[in-house]
């Protein structure tokens, strides 16, 4: 997979670029502004949402969706719906009662720059605004279609995905859990959203089983592959480059795939996840090609 | 309306001891239970859902799909949703950053029982488990219906109701809204759940627009004299009935309508919308009559 890390840079790179305008100008029509008593919570809303993140996530809905010649514009409300999750599970996960983080992509958390209620509360409000966005016709002119991208982000974001990998987390520190239970963490915490958002491009465009399917394990190992890269950025980066503190893990006596096997190692097994990931794609022609190169790019990129 | 306080009272008790009854047994089929190493989160979401609450709002379920014939394994499915949402607000709202409260339905808090981050990761899942329950073939046959139960309970929840709400309540802090303002945060932090309540046995019965119509109407009067009568209750009643700390409005400089007008006026408001929202059922035949009895039970209980 490390053979041509500039090649996949070179495709992925401008594609990421424009994904990231189109949901970031989609979300800024979708996300509320009123100028009510509850400006606060809005403002925090956009903030958090707004204005900065890869949009690895938005991305991957726009790319699987392409497959099956999804409509641009429905794929955008659900790129933006799964990064108001996104963007929800960020801010909380950054709360003082929680990993009490004051840098979140190159600017000050929310609850740093407005407060501790407001940042709950603007997570609650993205998160609940999440599910409006898919549950709307907007979203698909097919109400099962709609349903089902309701039910399995809730299936994903809930306590048997996010939320519960999120726990977990919390409970493993200072603690040195197994590999197995640190990939099922990880799979929880990360790599379900990422493969809901793969997976959400085949339930609007109707895709078979077979191909949803495949969609899902790619997204799973992309998933599994990016937290690892992550992990080695945070061991590895600077924080200048990555817009958040690094060399958090180790501070605060986290367990990663990195400080159970090591860098290498570690490395190793992020390219693994990819060169699998990229398997996944195998009932795809040519037009998963951006697919392919998103594995490489997830686990070369520098930030 | 006070004209038989213990007629509705005796229509009412019965009624609302055993739809609480039915939506803790739901409840408890379907809040998650594992013993993994999220099983701590797991324990908080059903110490915050089950065991304690009127169920009121439960019950509003019940009663307006009653009206419409609605099969009542799912109403008790789509109340669940609703407790459940109603659960994560009260786990938010008691944290340390907002309302910091130490007791709620005459035990612990959940970030006492348990702590702060459980406490916020609690709250999240119990709001995502909400929207899955309503997006499942299980809520009912008719995709379009889920889709509509998902989207009105986005809205109520979202900024623009119940989150909305707790912004204002919290700005409100120590400054001296007048009624209108306190109106409209009651309608946003308290009315607008159970308005939907009152609008999802209407949704899940295809019910015309104007017996749909009437309902929500119904849920708003009640909704606004609900909280009149739960600030008198604050105001006047005692702790231990009450199973949650009284007299918290005024130690807090929150302003409520009976702070405002004070108890004689407020106790006469909340009355008048009793007897308000009542009027909007006049559409309805007797099968209404439990959801009269309730109105003027709302502003006549003691807890």
């Amino acid at each position: 997979m490390n053979s041509e890390p500039r090649l996949a840079q070179s495709l992925v790179e401008p594609a990421l670029a424009e994904a990231a305008l189109f949901v970031e100008s989609t979300l800024d029509a979708l996300l509320p502004r009123t100028v009510g008593p509850e400006q606060r919570l809005l403002k925090a809303m956009r903030y958090a949402a707004i204005g900065g993140g890869k949009r690895l996530r938005g991305f991957l809905v726009l790319q699987s969706g392409r497959l099956f010649g999804v409509d641009r514009r429905a794929l955008g409300r659900v790129a933006a719906a799964v990064e108001c999750v996104h963007a929800y599970s960020l801010v909380h996960d950054d709360l003082p009662a929680m990993d009490n983080d004051d840098l979140r992509r190159g600017k000050p958390t929310v609850h740093r720059e407005f407060d501790e209620a407001t940042a709950i509360l603007a997570g609650d409000g993205l998160l609940t605004l999440a599910f409006g966005l898919l549950a709307e016709p907007d979203a698909h002119g097919d109400p099962f279609v709609r349903c089902d991208l309701v039910a399995r982000l809730a299936h994903v974001a809930g306590h048997a995905g996010m939320v519960g990998g999120q726990m977990i987390d919390m409970e493993f520190e200072g603690k040195m859990p197994a590999l197995p239970e640190i990939t099922r963490l990880q799979r929880m915490k990360t790599a379900a959203l990422i493969t809901y958002c793969c997976e959400a491009g085949a339930i609007m465009g109707k895709a078979s089983q077979p191909l949803r399917s495949a969609l899902c394990n790619y997204g799973q190992e992309l998933g599994l592959a990016f937290q690892i890269a992550d992990d080695l950025l945070d061991a590895e980066g600077d924080a200048e480059a990555m817009g958040k503190k690094t060399r958090k893990d180790d501070g605060r006596g986290k367990s990663t795939v990195v400080s159970v096997l090591g860098a290498e190692r570690a490395h190793a097994q992020a390219n693994a996840l990819a060169a699998q990931a990229v398997r996944h794609l195998d009932l795809f022609d040519e037009k998963a090609d951006l697919l392919r190169a998103a594995a490489e790019f997830a686990v070369t990129r520098r930030a």
